[in-house]
């Protein structure tokens, strides 16, 4: 890497931002290519990301009565192809096992891309009463879909995931489930993320295979793109029925189960990544980030100087705050760079002078602000400067989604809006899968959902002229 | 499974072990097969044991300066074909990926069996200088061993695990990884597992494909069975000439990096079920325990009974203790049954004599011990409760091994031991293959470990006369 300055590294945000966001990827060292194609290597700075998402979502999801389990990593062919809606969304993406222990397989083996099939199959043995019900079961694992073109934590052949699968005895309740979990995923947002998303239903085009409805959190990228960041599905009784799933009722009835599915991915990561990074590297929200504050001796030769930083560090672990010191032999410019490509909220800088004067520099990496403070004063200051950059960084991204959603009752205004690639664009549509495909055709922008609270702006579809419907987010997406 | 009661439908432990042992994991629903064979569906119950052992160790890890991270599921055949030894030892397991995305591939991918060769192409990339070393990663997940005989937990073509894969300048580090890990494997035994192990090295002809040194804990099972708990491998140089991982060191040459690897595995589900459990089911070690206070009602319709058993269970969760309450329409006697199958440390009873008396009963999973406990005294018995059956539960534990550990000088005598099934033999070993080979074909016996105390029992090994070298323990094993 020689002694170029990390800053100097990496593409402009506004330059080339495709190339900008795998610089980013790269020199944050959040991942690696492998030497398979697709699969990509989680580096501990990118995987502590995911297990800090983890932590979160895990606590939301017991605490609301989900246990976790683990399903086989395949699925045997025939029991894949049980379920039609379902194989013929995800059978041309599958990575399948032909041999075994030096052997052909008499039954090929589908590496799960999902794997509903496998809970159906589970369910259909432990579910014959309403006593045995509601089932919410969640796995943490990796799924695997070919991919042609990938990119790292948007699309690749692997990517780890958490994947929801519930049975209950009424629709109503199921529907429930679909959007108290959707809320799970706003609060990540909102809570942790500092990204606010747009809650909405999707259209029958765009949803889950084997689903009833589809619904899904949307994010707003720098790039005015849209990113799918999260999607829970309310099964119905389809999967029920294939792999009779029945259960008796306190009615005495035999029923079938109504089912959801959901699941995020850490295509979260590259959502933190294109939302609010910027040209000096990643920045990240204070709580998803696995060092809050940075601290970086300068002069550190001098005595006192390193014995004054540990003292801060233990101080701040004590309140439990994630805290590294950086005391290579880098110069402190470099730590600098480093610390900003690197996304650390807080920077914490301290040479001999301070130690005299019992302070410390601390710069934020949100703006770069700067601000002396004393070190008596630190511990109980900390916490509160990192919810203010969460709420500045959350509001930064909102202000970013408002600028940038437009609407209109003109199909020709719609398009030289998408045109520029500048976010969403609300307009009113008729429901038919007709004009969606050809929205999609002439200017690449995709349905993102139909809002949960519905918005009206006009009368008609302005693709067709017939009667409108549905308010529909419309963008170029991931 | 109507109104048998749950103790009836085990077999008996002393009768049919094995029998035994896929009863227990059925009925306390810690497994199920799924429709692949040697895959196993993780059910809550079980899936929580692992959930809290990877908790311990994760702690112990990120304690000691190791990070996570995620390698990809596959393995290009030609990298994995790279280290010579360690191909023989795992291709003829695999399982091999050859078709995605409805194509040949062009490259087979192994579904890694144990990543080594994932670790040593991205270690090879990403180090280059002694300021690069050590490198401390570990990774959660599930690896595919392809198995003709299978057993839930204990053998199966898919199992959980955490690998460890480490990098260092010297060998004396390396070396000393190896040693911290399995001290930490020792203490998950005796702190958390309630399991004594023998802590030892293997031989040449036990160790891991590709390692110079194997080091491992085992553990003993109630069958008088050995089980190799854990493992650690000094693996030397010889990836890192494999692979071209070579840094820079501080006196300006080029050398090798010296490396580890180290894993445990759901196999430790199968140890805990196997040395104590019993006829009437599990029995957990209450800090593994994912309950570890069940509150059983009895006549739970009369006033205040059920109310005084939420109340006791949030005060013992505000003290972190795991509480349930079964208040299902099962009765009583039922529910006793399958709180002891699914081996619930304690089971409090609360009834409507007892509310009135602000008491309660409590009965030990262990040994069914009862006390009358006054609910103002409950909160802070509990904890020392939980610690005294840990304490009795290691202890009886170990008087196991010990009572089942003999020696001997002489191998008539050592066959005639191996035959009853009791446990260790230790005897001494000239550090010939062939005598290895020969006690197992002749005892169907392994040498589990030369223990890491030396230890010296005679002049000679019994089987061919020549000098001894090392004592070894040996015994039947999973």
């Amino acid at each position: 890497m020689g002694n170029k300055k990390f800053v100097e590294a990496i593409t402009s945000r506004d330059e080339d931002f495709a190339r900008w966001y795998t610089d980013v990827c790269i020199k944050a060292e959040l991942m690696d290519y492998s030497e398979a194609k697709g699969f990509i290597i989680y580096r501990p700075y990118g995987y502590a990301l995911w297990e800090n998402m983890q932590s979160f979502l895990d606590k939301e999801f017991k605490k609301t009565g989900h246990q976790n389990v683990y399903m086989p990593l395949v699925i045997p062919e025939s029991l894949f192809l049980k379920e039609a809606e379902h194989v013929e969304g995800f059978a041309p993406e599958t990575a399948i096992i032909t041999i075994g222990g030096n052997e052909e397989l008499q039954e090929r083996l589908i590496i799960r891309p999902t794997s509903e099939v496998l809970f159906c199959n589970h369910y259909q043995k432990i579910i014959s009463s309403h006593r045995d019900l509601p089932k919410k079961y969640n796995q943490w694992c990796s799924v695997v879909r070919w991919e042609k073109t990938t990119r790292p934590f948007l699309r690749g052949s692997e990517f780890l995931w958490q994947e929801g699968h519930t049975a209950h005895a009424t629709e109503a309740e199921a529907r429930k489930e679909a959007f108290d979990i959707l809320d799970i995923y706003n609060r990540l947002g909102k809570e942790f993320l500092a990204i606010p998303f747009i809650l909405g239903q999707k259209t029958d085009k765009e949803k889950f295979a084997g689903a009833v409805d589809t619904f899904s959190v949307e994010a707003l990228m720098h790039d005015g793109k849209a990113l799918q960041s999260g999607t829970t599905h309310y099964l119905g009784t389809g999967f029920a029925k294939a792999f009779n799933i029945n259960f008796q009722d306190k009615d005495g009835e035999l029923k079938p189960v109504h089912q959801t599915s959901w699941g995020v991915s850490t295509r979260l990561i590259g959502a933190v990544i294109m939302v609010h990074g910027d040209d000096s590297g990643l920045v990240l929200p204070p709580y998803l980030a696995p060092i809050q504050v940075n601290i970086i001796p300068v002069m550190q030769h001098v005595a006192g100087v390193l014995e004054k930083a540990q003292a801060i560090k233990l101080m701040l672990e004590e309140k439990n705050i994630r805290v590294s010191i950086d005391d290579s032999d880098k110069t402190p410019g470099w730590k600098f760079s480093e610390s900003e490509m690197k996304g650390i909220p807080l920077r914490l800088e301290i040479g001999p002078r301070d130690v005299q004067n019992n302070q410390c520099v601390l710069v934020k990496r949100l703006n770069r602000e700067k601000s002396v403070v004393n070190l008596d004063e630190l511990v109980d200051m900390i916490p509160n400067i990192l919810r203010e950059i969460h709420e500045t960084m959350y509001q930064k991204a909102l202000d970013n989604v408002q600028l940038n959603t437009k609407e209109t009752n003109d199909y020709n205004e719609f398009k030289q809006i998408i045109s520029k690639n500048q976010g969403y664009v609300k307009m009113m549509w008729c429901g038919k899968r007709s004009c969606e495909d050809k929205v999609k055709e002439e200017t690449q922008a995709t349905s993102r959902c139909m809002p949960l609270k519905p918005e009206k702006i006009g009368e008609k579809c302005p693709v067709c002229g017939d009667e409108a419907k549905h308010l529909v987010y419309y963008a170029k997406a991931y």
